[in-house]
């Protein structure tokens, strides 16, 4: 037996032990989990330095960016957010065992559907041990199993962390197989060809990473591509708010998925915003890229080609269109947008209904920053993942995300003869929520 | 431009245009639809003859198989329930703009989570020309776009069935590319590789059929592979409901997912029990495989192998099972089932508790026939498919299978910027439902 045959055997043991367990028991071990991360933190951060040492000499050579060495390390306060997102997810509401929909199909025959784990998870996600920590805990409270896979320059905080919550089920109750990490590449290859054992595959890394597993496996995807967002200013727009949003979207964080690419704005009031507006971006050191007509109106600014209105430039960089009306906005953002999240600033609310009826997102924003479109922004505790498909989970996805639900159906020795062919007995089928 | 260029251009614009349409306009389209079928009975069983004379002469060479002449003849009985189907599709409730979730992320920044439909669906079908109708109106109903691609052998009755509802939609002021039907299996193939324009992938059909479209494509597959089902009968059953549940999820249709191919009974029982339910089983002609434990009763039964327990025989052969006791009936039917639908017969309320909680499958019918494990049994008016994935949609799938939701952020200018840093903004979070 392989070691991947190894952890998917053990993954769906622990799973069936797992779901009959009490959810008070699985809140318990998070608040010990969270205990036990509060008095290793020393020994967490002696793992992590050997990592960093090892990753510091790997962004000499180019094999790694500064980028992913900021996310690497960790620190006293940063171990603390940890455990307080633990603790976070041990107050959540039970999400299982929720009786979603009932019908009586007949007297004496009712259907019930019933909130439930997913099953097997199998997370893999780059640097951030952090991650590694959210998503166990999220499996935990949910009731599913994850196998877990890591950046190799996190190993060892990976492997500390890993084992500090294996010990913390251990001893309370849980199966051990609830956490595994797998160690190396080939171990994700194998991963990704056993259909028959995980149910959910949740890789959370870059565009082409995703892509790599959606294209290696047959096992349902929840993942992220491309964050290709726009912010169009319509005519009935408050300036400064305009000003606003654009740099907020834009550069409060250029390097993540939900800031935006390109601004769109009504032809109406491009020649009166749009110098206040470049003068806000140039001030946050942005490049702008144009359409035609703002070069008309700005022929220093370079020219905005097709590639552009398809680029996720994750940069201080933007491109700028300006746009006849709101149809031809909407059509922009449906053409070229990567149905992530896109924003309308307007004081026109026929305006903003359009839009967000038409631009098929994940999230629309109505005079708000396209950053907000975030699982802690929204409210959800943790974030599982954002999805840009639109199957199971949209957008950010919180615990939701772990969760299908199964049929129950109680009767007195019903047969589906009874309700066959002539004096065929009718259905009730009484929906009583 | 190759064809399937065009029709998933076609559909991706027909998704646009269909978006912002007011659901009685759909509703108006659908009973129209039902109209036009009705007045176009003759013309339909004209085209089905066709069909039929052509598929005859295949079952002769041996190319096609007798079940599947059945499924492909329609006569007017068939005709009158296509079209109560379309009309009970359009007398379900609207399935979109429904608000499922409201936060108040903040005074003044409101989060909405809203349904809509999921976008452009290929359906992938085998011979039966009332699937077409059904997924179709399923479509329309619910604002999704359809690529449809029926078996070869029902190509007259699917084409002539295309073009009625296409001229409707065009009256109806429905975009034109609501419905496109592919020809050739070299279109299948080329749409398998479309994830850029097409969001989900709905194969009805054989176990196999649905395995190549899983393996050969990166769009996510609602689809239904094996249906291995139990009827595991417990200690605390009673006697002739076992008999009649096990003749039902057997026999009432053995050549479907739903129907049981493993019956496993308690040993305090199976010594009374079992003759009454063999008797009851030969009378009707099904084949009978048992474990070592069975032999012991009935030394002349053909003796069950390890490939019995993993086989869906979609015949009149059966194999039994004399387990220990709850746990072991459990860990059959979880080792060896396909996660579909599983019954137990007992009187005792919490041995029913432990089975529905324990068991890993869609549907879990205590007291009841496997058989009612089905959309229109469950009352969901009409069945998109049964799904055997855990992802989105599980088991009998209704018209929700269609939906997704995005979210909608409604804020007066504010920037993530307020809410970071320093002095940060704190959200509200507020849960409204």
């Amino acid at each position: 037996m392989s070691n991947v045959d190894l952890i998917c055997e053990r993954a769906q043991n622990a799973f069936l032990a797992l779901v009959p367990l009490h959810h008070e028991i699985r809140n318990k071990s998070l608040r010990l989990i969270s205990k036990v991360l509060e008095s290793h933190t020393s020994q967490i951060l002696d793992e992590n330095r050997k990592d960093l040492e090892v990753a510091k000499k790997m962004l000499k050579d180019g094999t790694i960016g500064s980028s992913l060495l900021d996310r690497l390390k960790l620190d006293e306060s940063k171990i603390e957010e940890i455990i307080n997102g633990v603790l976070a997810v041990s107050e959540l509401e039970d999400p299982l065992n929720n009786i979603q929909m009932t019908t009586f199909l007949d007297h004496g025959l009712e259907l019930n559907r019933i909130s439930c784990p997913i099953g097997v998870v199998a997370a893999i996600f780059e640097s951030r041990p952090d991650a590694l920590v959210q998503i166990a805990s999220l499996c935990i409270k949910s009731g599913n199993v994850v196998i877990l896979k890591g950046g190799r320059e996190a190993f060892n905080t990976n492997l500390l962390l890993t084992e500090l919550i294996s010990n913390v089920l251990n001893d309370s109750g849980l199966p051990s197989g609830t956490i595994q990490l797998l160690e190396g590449r080939e171990d994700v290859r194998s991963i990704l060809c056993r259909d028959d054992a995980i149910d959910l595959l949740i890789p959370r890394g870059g565009n082409d990473f995703v892509r790599y597993i959606k294209e290696n496996s047959n096992i349902p995807v929840l993942g992220h591509t491309d964050g290709i967002c726009h912010l169009y200013i319509d005519a009935d727009a408050d300036e400064q708010m305009s000003v606003n949003l654009t740099i907020d979207s834009k550069t409060q964080y250029p390097g993540v998925c939900n800031a935006i690419e390109t601004l769109l704005i009504h032809k109406d009031i491009a020649n009166k915003f749009l110098p206040l507006i470049f003068s806000a971006l140039k001030e946050k050191n942005v490049e702008i890229r144009g359409c035609e007509r703002t070069l008309e109106i700005f022929p220093e600014i370079e020219k905005a080609t097709n590639i552009d209105w398809e680029t996720e430039y994750l940069d201080l960089i933007i491109s700028v269109r300006i746009v006849d009306n709101l149809d031809d906005a909407i059509c922009h953002v449906n053409k070229y947008g990567s149905r992530h999240t896109d924003s309308i600033v307007t004081n026109n609310e026929s305006s903003a209904e359009k839009f967000s009826t038409n631009v098929d997102s994940a999230s629309i924003m109505w005079n708000a920053s396209t950053r907000f479109a975030d699982g802690y922004r929204y409210g959800f505790g943790a974030e599982v993942g954002i999805a840009t498909d639109k199957i199971h989970a949209r957008g950010p996805m919180g615990i939701e995300g772990l969760i299908t639900y199964k049929y129950r159906v109680n009767g007195n020795g019903q047969c589906v003869s009874d309700y066959s062919g002539k004096n065929a007995r009718k259905f009730l089928h009484k929906k009583i929520f």
